[in-house]
């Protein structure tokens, strides 16, 4: 017998969960264009020649199609990438962009954390070169604005800088061929003690001292005041440190303009997965909900340049929002079953045509309305229907009624009834008095 | 050199396309929900076993996924099928769902037509036993409704039967066996000359005798007084052609009384390429119109049965809107490049710290606003962005507005410049009378 299940670590959507789903997005995406940004698209699949050599050890988890005769393709395993191939082809050096789709990975899939392997992520990302930090600095002020816009409840954005980590890996002593491998350890500091991160650090070639060095920066706490430690440390003869500080530092200031720095954290030990950033990363969650990370970004300025021979450069910063990890913490209180205004119900008969004919006036009136089907139907049955999905109005069709031109209306919330001549009905249902 | 194309018969789609796209969809979206149907989503791929054998000759094209250890998976072909097995898996026997979502078809693709192998759908289904004709009827409401809506101009709604079809092939004596070649056939009569279709019915094995019996049915032309020709015809003795034509004369009957029989035509040489239709069929087109069919549909009575060995049968009627080919009709007259409202400009100077305490206010207060991030500007060159963009207001910080705690605000329509008060700005920004 053929399964009726979905692929592995994909799942159907109920109408309560699409409902919420649309609403989140649709949430997200004023935001986006409250700052401006315009939306582009791109193919669910790409060549599988754009996808290599950008995802670091995570490779292995893109979906291929198969070769039927013709190009070998993938799916697109983040809209980032896309962005950048969307820039280069089109030759593009100035963009505010948002995009919102699925992506695919083939991970090991957890439903109960929101870890699917299709999913939909939506993407903020500013192109071009700008003043130093003006474009991080409006990145973090949109992560700000969509994380408090939700009311889940107190959230950090973690920023921190990739070239502080790897300055500081310089001065533990690591060769630079090993920061990659290093910094995907650090990245797993929330979810491993310190004793399991020194060991596996140990595997990658550290010493023990050197495991201790790097613990006495990771754990430097604070929010800004961190910077101000890196600046009396040995760190900070690094060049790129020095660079990295002072941008920091200005991102604060921006930030504070903005009116975005209340939830900002520098945060040392944040390292991010991906290969492709260069500057500024950035993480946000909430305090105390077990999802992790909500948002993740930050600056790739290399990545278009890397595309092709001839690609120029094209610095970029933005993130990602994690739609099915907002959507897993607001389900549980959410409960919209359905639209409609205005169920048309029938007493005494089934009146299919008066039925009909109400349904076209509302329908024409805008009125999100609907009947039922079936060749029997009592009245009690129609009522569960309604209080099951929350539909506040029920206009009944029965013989009297008909005879006198009038249909009943109920108010299924206060019970309040009322006889309506056909010609008033609209205008007594968007009555706010009867609602 | 990587190429930075995307595959074959996919596209990029820019801004101004996006904006469309949306809004094409938002539009068939609110349609949908007028009609009382809740959303559902389903994955992009599904396991390959529910698509094979759903699609005729058509199975072969169908996108797979290549085989990376695990389940065998394809692109979704369509999002009919997906829908019979949301219901069979979940046991629903009664839902009327919207989903709009993409769809994957290896075919010939050709941009001038609007025909893609990645492309839009939006459908809309009706599942459950239903008072004879009555879902069917609203259907075609729907249908109605949507076209008439993005006001492209004259429309058709061509209907018929699937049984209709099949009695004439039986009077002419075509065996069952060849019912399904040879209505893929007389499904091409819009695009070939009868001459043309006659050599390839004689290929399919007909007589010269029988296409000529074929032709003189299939050009029965007329709207429902087709319905009384038939009823006057050898074909009416066959049982189930006699319920066909009872069905589209209450189809008609519903239809008017719905207000949608308008545009509503009998169609007899209306075939459909699909297999899994039973019933009544529709399709739909703008009168003039390149495009062909931007609309099509009908009853699957059939379908969640076939899908494994436990399925009950639950019958179904609906229709897909092709999304791209609508935009394709639209595309030319359509030129959204922005929804910002506002740009902050500045003059005599960067001012990156008052330009962003400008763009907090109005963002705070949701007006989306946006600003430059170079390191330098002209005026000149914010004001050609504004008029490209079409974005109705530009707010201006310089040096003596900055020292009176003031912005100077244009109208980039109407060319009005006015000083106003930083803390007046937004309400002068709203204000009507100023826009």
């Amino acid at each position: 017998m053929t399964s009726l299940k979905t692929p592995k670590g994909t799942m159907d959507e109920s109408p309560r969960q699409c409902f919420l789903h649309e609403e989140i997005i649709e949430r997200i995406r004023r935001v986006f264009v409250l700052y401006g940004a315009v939306p582009i698209s791109t193919p669910t699949f790409e060549m599988k020649s754009i996808l290599t050599n950008k995802y670091g050890e995570d490779t292995k988890l893109i979906y291929d199609l198969k070769d039927q005769g013709g190009e070998i393709c993938a799916l697109r395993y983040d809209l980032t990438v896309p962005f950048a191939r969307y820039l280069a082809s089109n030759k593009i050096r100035r963009m505010k962009r948002y995009q919102i789709g699925r992506v695919y990975r083939r991970d090991q899939p957890s439903i109960a954390r929101g870890r699917l392997r299709e999913f939909v992520q939506a993407d903020f990302d500013i192109a071009g070169e700008c003043i130093q930090m003006m474009a991080d600095a409006e990145v973090v002020s949109c992560v700000d604005r969509i994380l408090s816009m939700f009311g889940i409840g107190e959230y950090r954005i973690k920023v921190n800088d990739r070239r502080i980590l790897t300055s500081i890996l310089e001065v533990v002593g690591v060769s630079c061929e090993s920061y990659g491998t290093v910094c995907s350890t650090i990245d797993k500091i929330e979810k491993m003690s310190w004793e399991d991160i020194g060991r596996e650090l140990v595997l990658k070639g550290l010493s023990e001292e050197q495991v201790r060095t790097t613990k006495k920066y990771m754990t430097m706490g604070g929010k800004e005041d961190v910077l101000g430690l890196l600046k009396a440390d040995p760190v900070y003869g690094i060049e790129r440190c020095k660079a990295a500080v002072h941008d920091m530092e200005e991102l604060f200031r921006l930030c504070r303009i903005l009116g975005c720095s209340g939830s900002l954290v520098m945060d040392i030990s944040l390292a991010r997965g991906l290969d492709y950033y260069t500057g500024m990363i950035l993480e946000a969650e909430y305090v105390g909900k077990s999802v992790g990370s909500v948002i993740g970004g930050g600056r790739y300025d290399n990545l278009t340049e890397n595309l092709g021979e001839r690609c120029v450069s094209t610095p970029c910063v933005g993130f990602s929002v994690g739609v099915s990890r907002i959507f897993s913490l607001l389900y549980e209180e959410y409960d919209k079953e359905s639209s409609t205004m205005v169920y048309v119900g029938a007493s005494g008969g089934l009146f299919l045509d008066e039925r009909l004919s109400v349904l076209r006036i509302l329908q024409d009136a805008n009125i999100c309305s609907e009947t039922f089907y079936t060749r029997r139907s009592s009245f009690e049955s129609q009522q569960k229907y309604v209080a099951k999905k929350k539909i506040p109005f029920i206009v009944v069709v029965g013989e009297s009624e008909i005879a006198a031109g009038s249909v009943q209306v109920i108010n299924a919330l206060t019970r309040k009834k009322e006889i309506v001549k056909v010609e008033q009905m609209v205008s007594y249902l968007l009555d706010p008095e009867n609602q």
